[in-house]
């Protein structure tokens, strides 16, 4: 409301100027703020899967508590199961940290990284895919568990690894059904 | 073009009869001929699916070819991890036959079983839940086939169920493709 009304920026001299309209700019921000909540959902909910893939690989690859054991880490090297579930762990975190970077270069500059449409697209055939990795993994990790000695450290470990990775598998499908949802509606619409 | 031209149709008279107007087949019609792609790769998807947790269940709990083993079945029941597989094929066949014979009597009497609106609803989160279960029950029997003997009837029955197990998994992520599509055009438009 300085100076010029916004009444008056629709004369018809409008569209011979060669400078950028500040409507340009009033109609990103209105579509910026017709959906901040999805924004800031999606944010929330790739922090969460970042903080939980990296607890579960922590927690495996951490240096074993007890210094009798003579060990760097907990052994889960030996079981192809555990070395199953750190791989697809980290790929878990590696995707949420690139999502969670993404999502916040958009406040600023939109599609600076990766255009919209492939970001959606590649969002959710990748939310799909960790999501599938990240259930199989914790599955497999089960039954090693059983077999393990308990209340050794690699069981505690284990314990806390499977707990943390099925949280980050269910924020992450929560993840898939958002980005499914903006993906469809970029289709339709 | 018998008779009644379509532009007759839109007199102003149309509004005061009480007969149902024969514009609501037409548009019923239209509407069922617009998706039919749609609905043919549902059930083709089904009938994969069911065909795929069929044979995945039956290879496990067929009678062992072998007569000197003396079992009635190939010994599945003394592993969990093949129990798990069973049971959720199992499941995963009777929601594909519910969802073939809906899909059949669609064909004839649409939403006679259930509404189409909680069809969608309740197909999209069971084909995402039934996904998830198969590709976990998939992973968890891998390490148990990598330790029995191998050339055992109970290795081979074992390899077939995982390959269709992970087979109707994948048809089912399909599915879910599909049904969340479905899901989104009815929120959406």
């Amino acid at each position: 409301m300085s100076g010029v009304s916004p009444v008056a920026a629709y004369s018809p001299a409008q569209p011979s100027l060669p400078t950028p309209s500040p409507f340009s700019f009033s109609v990103a921000s209105t579509r910026w703020s017709s959906r901040p909540s999805i924004h800031l959902s999606n944010l929330l909910l790739r922090s969460l899967t970042l903080l939980f893939s990296f607890v579960s690989a922590l927690s495996l690859a951490a240096p074993s508590p007890n210094k009798n054991e003579g060990k760097l880490h907990h052994g889960f090297l030996a079981y192809t199961e555990f070395k199953y579930c750190f791989i697809v762990t980290i790929l878990a975190f590696l995707y949420s940290a690139y999502q969670l970077f993404k999502g916040v270069c958009d406040m600023a500059y939109r599609g600076i990284l990766i255009s919209d449409m492939a970001s959606d697209y590649s969002s959710f055939i990748l939310d799909q895919l960790v999501g599938y990795l990240l259930i199989s993994s914790s599955s497999v990790v089960v039954p090693v568990i059983q077999q393990i000695e308990q209340s050794t450290s690699l069981w505690k470990a284990a314990i806390v690894s499977v707990s943390m990775s099925f949280a980050a598998f269910l924020v992450i499908a929560a993840s898939a059904l958002l980005s499914g949802y903006k993906l469809c509606k970029r289709i339709i619409w």
